[in-house]
């Protein structure tokens, strides 16, 4: 059965990113801290054609994150290249080789050609909202399931929506004072059931299943 | 070695309480479900003179958080009987054997009389600030830890203080929306190094070492 997860790095205070973020600053301030867990890991490094990197226990958890996954969709935010329309040639962060190696439906008010890349990574442009969105994912992953990333923004939308299947978050032990929120204002009958739970060098995975 | 320990509940989005709160229903809208977990457990029915109860993996943690405690702070709103001067013969919420068995030091604004009660626990009442009060307690505890309660604004006051030495974040899996927030307003250099994390029915227990 095709799931539609979420997996995100949120601090202690609840931010996905923190103040003032720009495009020099994506993050915001000190937001970049909220992903050093995963940097050293071997498995990210090897998703990224990199050897050797730290054996602990996020690595299951980053392989289980990227298993099965048939197509990916993520905010404006996440894809970068500034707001407003697209100026120039912005492919996204991750170089000629992404690590996503499926289709990725990336949502912008703003029409763009679909971006062939190495690897088996296709972006799509979609400007017709999230359920349309999960629509042409869902079809794309044939039967896989559909891994949704951030930004904040996008990853309210699908929980305001009642779009996910299943959400986990990575709690890393850092106060950001302020920034990009993830849980706020969303209708507070949005019931979340543990899955598990995971302590692990500078992050702890909670995994829960959204109760449909 | 005496320790400062804080321990508190807070729901997936941030809050120790929900919205509205008053003196009807001093933990806010829906706020009471932040407590869920631990009423059914047979540590907690024991602690209050009941036999049974539940027997999980909150037991063992529930357990670690009283032990070894040779006082008690708690904030106004967490002691109760509203908010200004002392009104009538208000003793608390936890009738004539709190569960405290220890000298309690209660945040307060407003002076008054000690109140000796049974099983060991008498409420002092402090108004001469936090740090006065963290004073008088490592004084009473004779070696022993010290444990700092709610509310948040008392919880507050030790995290920017820099006065704990561990907080236990019950986390619950519950969205309130909007109310009282833990890690609000605090400074950004408060550096949170995770003990460990477990996993139990309804709440996931957070332990950090506050880095001096």
């Amino acid at each position: 059965m095709s799931r539609v997860r979420m997996q995100i790095s949120v601090s202690l205070d609840g931010f996905v990113a923190g103040p003032d973020q720009s495009l020099d600053n994506p993050l915001g301030i000190n937001g970049e801290r909220l992903h050093e867990w995963v940097f050293p890991l071997a498995v990210w490094r090897r998703m990224h054609g990199r050897e050797g990197g730290a054996v602990n226990a996020s690595n299951a958890v980053v392989e289980e994150a990227f298993a099965n996954v048939g197509a990916t969709i993520m905010g404006r935010n996440m894809f970068g290249g500034g707001p407003g329309p697209w100026k120039g040639d912005w492919k996204g962060w991750w170089g000629d080789d992404p690590p996503f190696h499926t289709p990725v439906f990336v949502l912008t008010h703003h029409a763009r050609d679909p971006l062939v890349m190495n690897g088996g990574t296709t972006f799509y442009f979609v400007t017709d909202g999230v359920a349309s969105a999960l629509d042409r994912a869902r079809e794309a992953a044939g039967g896989k399931d559909v891994q949704v990333g951030g930004g904040a923004d996008a990853a309210r939308q699908f929980l305001a929506g009642h779009l996910l299947d299943e959400i986990e978050i990575h709690l890393v032990p850092l106060l950001l004072g302020s920034g990009a929120r993830l849980l706020d204002n969303l209708p507070t009958d949005l019931q979340l059931d543990p899955i598990r739970t995971i302590g692990a060098p500078g992050v702890t995975h909670l995994k829960y299943r959204v109760v449909k």
